[in-house]
């Protein structure tokens, strides 16, 4: 913890109770789920049963037919598109594909593709109305894999898709006809083959991981009210609301102001909150019938039909000296976008390498359309794939030149000045004191006995991104201050706001009272995403607070009758000459005999955050008859940057970890030949309990990100990319087996062991 | 329309569609009523049966026996408050006082005062409970009226209460015994001996005004969540969420900012929304059981147990010269505050002479407790009291020197720098213009013939007040305007608001979009009353367009290159060197490029605003032999300062005439001997109806308040004031009797025609 002891903060780095802690305990949090409104209808989605298909057909006669059924809806009712690309928060989206996304036109491009939609008094009718509308397919031949879906011969999914080069990746030959490669990037460093040239030691492999979905627990929902003045309110579970009304505005062609999202609390995003499914549907069911209208999905159209992060395949190409200095890094990357083109193929070709300084590297990554949902952003997006190999290749090069793989690491490891292969150059960061706090740490430090055990250790990059926040306060006359915020509370940030602001006046914690509003009421402000909100929205508390103190010092200067230039604002006290003071609380009860109220505004509009790293260290034991592995124990260490609420960034490492190892060994999307996902229950999708995981240790690792006034980094995603590349470096100093395919499950991982006897 | 040709504005004086209409003619706006919470309980209260009465014991065992109840309070659960007198945004107010009328403590002091509570699984089980609440009373002679309650031997309600002298007052003699007497206002201006004995004529007469109900459709009603971590949220009909706020807080005694009041939709109030009975009860009941509970009050409540307007004894005395100049005025006031001190006669002190230049008056208030609910504000409180009192002593005296009644009130009518009976001086009003007005208008130009008719004027003053206001308002990308308050919205605040920023930004109003939102989501608002609201919240909105103003400059200085200095904001363009030029939209589109949101906030505190005067003419046809008096025609002249909202001006002056019609007719609280008001339904307490009502022609006169940046004068509460007198005036002129007593129903003044006609 590198400046804990320097620390001059008051309430940063405190434990305080959360501030809607009671509220979630005690099950009064309201969620979309809980939404009743007078004279509300219930709706139902009608989903394609085929992965790849023609709409021949839609007869909704009957369904309209039955009693208590109030509308039926279709893509038909949606606005058409055209080529609209719109920049919608979380990068440009294709407006057809993403309006074909919410209710299919001529295809359905995935089972669980939204087709139709009824509104109708409740839900048993409209699941029974759903029931009655007929579809007519030409079913067509699904591709479900990546590489299959590259092929010359591959189905075609989307007729409109001709590849997009990016980067340094030269423009495709054929725009002619269409393909499921819909996006190719390149990024070049140096001369590769040069840097292939200088190692001592080429390590090559291909890896594959599998579609794994963010397994938030609560489904989406939206409830919307198309009122007869064109003013249309969502209540809904969503990662960002003004995303959400941004989206919602332009898949229904009005203007963003008109709508209004009213984020209730979330169970659960992990980026999959992101893009809106039910919201634009409940509206035109809304407007069909005059009365708000709620959506739910089930737990199977979740796994369905919302977007999880692609499965990929991937090869990947590393060459050291023999005293372990890497030279040169190559690496091909394939991710399954799903049904559209979008998959995050783009920043895991930025993240491949990000973790080492390569001299000389190459990144061709490949965003390609196969017949299953449309993918999304999943917690760091794409870094845990390539983190899986990059991470392994790193181990085997170690064991093979017989380096600790902590010194390959702390010898190669990106520090501020290292160029990225894709070209940033890295401001200060931390890949450096994590790798040290892992070796240094009493878990690294102990030894490993027993049988079919192992230690694995891996690091893992993210970004974090910086966007746009607005944070207004007030003062109340009892001396707190009520807070509003535009960013929905995912892992504790109405607590890691609040306490900014109240280290910035000076006064407690608990003297804030924030609240997440809905978006005709706050400014705009960005996703809850790229671990952004305690850094970016944190900036606009700190501002908002900046602003108060300027105007209290104006109040003090009035009361005292000096100028305002003769009053300090220092630690929560007003000091004017003549050690004239007021206490925050003191000066806050005379606000109104000093005019008007006092409103602090803060906003922050920062490009980019100066990026996360963690290293993780796991012992793993195998059970070499069934393959199954016990996770024993668990750490992790973290670069938090400062840390405003240590047990919120040691909660949000720890989630990430067990995300992670449910990468590792169990989680997958299990496709039949039809394109049917066969286990869309939470029974057999089988994510970590804790019954399979030890408790996660954690070492918070403190390197002030310098572009926050705190010094704050982001922390919520970059934990969950080293946990497969650990658990596997693990299995292999356990049982000798390189694992690279994920879900390393008890059947994967018997399979390996088993051939590997066989050898 | 004084200013109209000349007036340079866009949008302030035109009639756009309200930004809540479609909600309200839809049905879909959400009233305290719709509130639905999961788990929430009913409540009921408990009631005395008696005007007066000592509590000896309350069994509440019965009531919690019954299954399905889940809580019983009393005043044993509500915090002791000792001798404390908290300033509550509507005037100090004595906590003993206010928490006893809630839930009495020792006594009941009138028919309706609550007792106790129950909280139910729904509220038939609640109602039950309630008549299971067993209270032992032993019943105490009630006074009822004002005269009666001065008296030495008067029956006496509050053992607490001394006489407080105020003004010139003399210190009241004996403190040692308590009395019903709560308050003597006293005001003097000059010799008013001096100023008789100028007189040649001098008019004295005593007048009655009944007690009247505001008469606002939806009940009082108040849903209450007590979380376990002390934070208290309200949902409720209020018309001040902030001053409801600090009721609550102070009478559970917690702090302040652990309530939240969440402001519903609001069916009419009138003053009588402002204090709070249901919200502590219903959070008692919460904490108790847990739970969200929800209390509504039935008709007969309201009439018995919230605040209606006081009774009143007033005797008033006007001398003039024979040429009709006014020499001298004086008048004595009581008005019965109902249980506990409070009403507004220190108001009717100040208002009774304020329409004329008095050389020389005194006024004398008293502050009377009688065993009716505590009173409460009441449009233009007081004011239509006195106004009925010298409005038509000024017709007799105009009557008997054969004097034009508008041209006596051109001679003496008050103007800039008259100096009131009570002290202030006025700034620049209009209430010469508006007996121009009248005299100018088609209405009193045109003949009245037929028998029994005749037709009345009287001129009304009410002084509109400031206090404190916040707004703030943020830029959407499309070029609209988000924008939150805390003033409830009664009469169309949402739009009279949102044009004063639309008309600073030079856009238009429809482009922004208001929104009242909770009291911990907006800077300190006071209550929605003394007319201030079109003023006061106005001002903070025109100060909120400023703030965005200047951060619009920054931005297009910013995108040009250009100091900010050498941008102007004009009229919703932004113009820079050489010809340079953004519309409103066209910047605001870029505002995500060129920093971060622009979020604007403004507030205000101004004391005080200049006064609002109307003058009124009406003509009655009057049925001897029912006393039935009908309205023909009516017209009101009103300064509106600048009309924002000419349509809302005018739907103020009209629903304050007809509650004036109201007052003056049919309306009164029937008190039997045991004091039990008999007529507290709608069916028995006679508002009027479309029936009884002409339509109410206006004219809108325009003398700007230099206060206000637009000029603007509240319009909401004077227009109550003159009806009573005018239509007095006419009832004389049409069936020769002097009418002072209200209500002038059918048989009150059948039988003053009887008795003219015995004379």
């Amino acid at each position: 913890m590198a400046t804990a002891d320097k620390r001059p903060y008051k309430v940063i780095g405190t434990r305080p109770v959360r501030h809607d802690g009671a509220d979630k305990v005690t099950g009064r949090a309201k969620y979309g789920g809980d939404m009743r409104l007078t004279g509300m209808l219930y709706g139902a989605m009608v989903r394609s049963p085929h992965a790849h298909a023609r709409i021949v057909s839609i007869d909704t006669s009957q369904a309209e037919a039955l009693p208590g059924v109030r509308a039926v809806v279709t893509s038909a009712d949606m606005p058409a598109q055209g080529d609209r690309v719109v920049e919608l928060g979380e990068g440009a989206a294709n407006m057809r594909h993403l309006t074909a996304n919410i209710l299919a036109r001529d295809k359905v491009l995935y089972r669980g593709h939204a087709v139709a939609a009824v509104a109708a008094d409740n839900v048993h009718i409209a699941e029974q109305a759903a029931r009655l509308v007929r579809v007519e397919y030409e079913v067509l031949q699904p591709v479900m894999n990546v590489l299959d879906a590259m092929r010359d011969d591959a189905p075609i999914l989307n007729d409109d898709v001709r590849t997009e080069s990016l980067g340094a990746a030269p423009q495709s030959p054929d725009q002619s006809r269409p393909t499921n490669i819909a996006k190719h990037f390149l990024f070049e460093k140096g001369d590769v083959a040069k840097g292939f040239a200088e190692a001592d030691l080429v390590i090559e492999h291909e890896f594959d991981t599998a579609m794994v979905h963010q397994g938030y627990i609560e489904p989406h929902n939206a409830t919307a009210l198309w009122n007869t003045d064109g003013r249309i309110t969502i209540w809904m579970s969503t990662q960002g609301s003004f995303t959400a009304r941004q989206q919602t505005a332009e898949l229904l062609r009005v203007p963003v102001s008109s709508v209004k999202v009213v984020p209730m609390e979330i169970g659960g995003g992990f980026g999959g909150k992101i893009s809106v499914y039910l919201p634009p549907v409940a509206a035109l069911l809304s407007r069909k019938t005059g009365r708000p209208v709620k959506l739910q999905m089930s737990r199977a159209d979740v796994f369905e039909a919302t977007g999880p992060t692609p499965g990929s395949h991937m090869r990947l190409k590393l060459g050291v000296t023999r005293d372990g200095r890497i030279t040169a890094g190559e690496a091909w990357i394939a991710f399954d976008a799903g049904a559209y083109p979008g998959s995050p193929v783009g920043m895991a070709c930025m993240c491949v390498f990000a973790c080492y300084d390569v001299p000389h590297g190459r990144v061709e990554g490949f965003d390609v359309c196969v017949n299953k949902p449309r993918t999304n952003a999943y917690r760091a997006p794409g870094s845990t794939h390539v983190a899986f190999a990059i991470e392994t290749i790193v181990d085997e090069i170690c064991e093979k030149l017989g380096l600790d793989p902590l010194e390959f690491r702390l010898k190669n490891a990106s520090r501020e000045g290292t160029r990225r292969v894709d070209g940033p150059v890295f401001p200060r960061i931390g890949m450096v004191e994590t790798v040290q706090a892992i070796r240094d740490s009493q878990h690294y430090q102990s030894p490993l006995a027993g049988p079919c055990r192992g230690r694995g250790v891996a690091s893992g990059f993210w970004f974090n991104v910086g966007m746009k926040s607005s944070v207004t306060a007030t003062v109340n006359l009892d001396g707190t201050v009520s807070l509003i915020e535009g960013s929905t509370d995912i892992g504790g940030t109405r607590t890691s706001i609040a306490m900014q602001l109240a280290e910035t006046l000076g006064i407690a914690a608990e003297d804030v009272n924030p609240t997440v509003v809905d978006t005709d009421s706050i400014g705009y402000t960005d996703v809850t995403g790229g671990s952004r909100v305690t850094f970016a929205t944190g900036i606009a508390a700190v501002e908002a607070a900046r602003d108060i103190q300027r105007q209290m010092v104006q109040r003090a200067a009035l009361l005292w009758d000096v100028d305002p230039a003769a009053v300090k604002y220092d630690d929560g006290r007003l000091l004017g000459p003549a050690g004239k003071q007021f206490t925050f609380k003191e000066l806050a009860a005379e606000i109104h005999q000093t005019g008007g109220p006092i409103i602090g505004s803060g906003t922050s509009s920062s490009a980019t955050q100066g990026g996360a790293f963690g290293t993780h260290c796991v012992d793993v034991e195998v059970d070499p008859e069934t393959g199954k592995v016990q996770i024993l124990r668990y750490t992790i260490a973290q670069d938090a940057g400062t840390a405003i609420h240590p047990s919120y960034v040691e909660g949000q490492m720890q989630g990430g970890v067990v995300q992670g190892i449910g990468w590792a060994l169990n989680e997958e999307y299990w496709y039949d030949d039809r394109g049917t996902m066969r286990n869309a229950t939470y029974l057999d999708y089988r994510l970590p309990t804790c019954y399979d995981v030890p408790m996660i240790e954690t070492m918070i690792v403190e390197v002030p990100d310098p572009q926050h006034p705190y010094g704050v980094r982001g922390v919520g995603e970059v934990p969950i990319c080293p946990p497969p590349a650990a658990i596997a470096n693990a299995i292999y100093h356990a049982v000798g087996v390189r694992m690279r395919r994920l879900p390393m499950s008890p059947p994967n991982l018997l399979s390996e062991i088993l051939q590997r006897f066989q050898d």
